[in-house]
């Protein structure tokens, strides 16, 4: 059976504007959302308010420039654990076996994109029935020194690398707009993303001057395609919405913004 | 310049005698003395009263045998991770930049043996000036379905495979004794082991019927002198006495019992 990815972005289990805070009846809802799924799962979450404040404070996105850094990939890479640790413990509640599998104790990346993996822990996990839970991190960079791994970049690797039948994105919003929903009333929901009509789309998306005024979905949307075009089908629905989450794993399709290679 | 690796025996960073505790107290005065090395620095920690009780329950070590044991190896693993954290956080007060690397996530295990290890991230943090955090491990297995991973293994392993200079063993004794040292008024500390007078010290030590008195001893010594042939000295010391590990580590000889090839 192939194997479903579900990232869970970091405004759906942190407050953003609250450092270290997490979203605890979120989270719980979520974990029992995600304990409905019957076949192997593997979840990857972002950094929210754990992971950016301090990954941006040290420059960590910047490579190794100074000494000071050291101590900030140690501790962005602890608060990432924090938040892991969180989404674990919320995950055992709801019934479901999950082991944390930290990108920056198995992830090969080199100018911050990843080299090569070692997947055999996963896809043991997965055959016995645990969900390997990864995350976005700060990790050693082969050629930089260290760098934020995205969770964006993971779940397409992941998902090319394990063979996944789909992939389920949860964010804050129902979808890819055309512009900010949260502040242009006039931004409209993208029910379909295609390799077509893409190019069209990215320009209202990037219109403020190149400016991705979604929040980083264009990045998302263009990890996303790279996996449509191996006909693995996204879909990007709202996870703040309770239930949204379970019937998008489910298989329901439509539900907020499907990347498909068409 | 080769890595040092140093182990921490569990017993010596938490209580034994009550689950979940940790010796704060002795973690941070350890975490202290590790801050004193120069060089590249590598740490495994035992499980103590964290990953001990739960990998009991479940079984672990027998390989997968029911369903029960995978959220099994999800707690087992997560207790570990709870002690790890500690350990870090020390670290990361006491001025060391540290990371955690999990077993779980990048060693691939079979029939309770390191096959290979992704050691590419360890090299990195190791070369940046970071200091890698193992620890003994519940891991997946890929041909029992879950085993433990020993820290001892894993500093054998770590250390042939990244070419250290020297491990350092820190456990609640002074060294190796001829007996339980705790229990039997007669053990004898004995300053040195070498492939030729093992095998007779491996009968006293055994004396007991074939178990090993001094708690695992033995099997720690089988290892080290696995490394000895490769000409890595070992040393076992008490990390209970104050200044202890911090000599050790700095060089000194003869604080407890060496392991060399002679």
């Amino acid at each position: 059976m192939k194997p479903l990815i579900v990232k869970l972005g970091g405004s759906v289990i942190t407050d953003k504007h609250r450092r270290f805070a997490v979203k605890r009846s979120a989270l719980k809802r979520l974990a029992s959302e995600l304990a409905t799924v019957k076949g192997p799962l593997v979840v990857v979450h972002g950094g929210g308010s754990f992971g950016h404040p301090l990954a941006s404070k040290y420059k960590i996105d910047e490579g190794y420039k100074n000494e000071r850094q050291l101590m900030g990939l140690s501790l962005t890479h602890r608060a990432m654990e924090r938040l892991n640790a969180h989404v674990i413990d919320a995950l055992q509640k709801a019934g479901l076996p999950a082991i944390a599998i930290p990108p920056s104790a198995c992830a090969v990346v080199s100018d911050g994109r990843i080299q090569s993996m070692e997947l055999a822990p996963i896809k043991k996990l997965l055959e016995l029935g645990l969900a390997p839970i990864l995350y976005g991190d700060a990790v050693p960079d082969l050629s930089r020194g260290m760098c934020i791994l995205s969770g964006d970049q993971l779940i397409v690797y992941l998902a090319r690398e394990l063979g996944a039948g789909r992939v389920v994105l949860g964010v804050d919003v129902d979808g890819v707009y055309t512009g900010d929903p949260k502040v242009d009333r006039n931004a409209k929901l993208v029910p379909e993303i295609t390799l077509a009509n893409w190019p069209k789309l990215v320009e209202s998306i990037s219109s403020a001057g190149g400016k991705d005024v979604t929040g980083g979905m264009a990045n998302k949307v263009r990890e996303l395609l790279a996996l449509a075009e191996r006909r693995v089908e996204a879909e990007i629905v709202n996870a703040t919405k309770p239930g949204t989450l379970r019937r998008a794993i489910l298989g329901e399709r439509g539900l907020g913004t499907r990347v498909v290679a068409r």
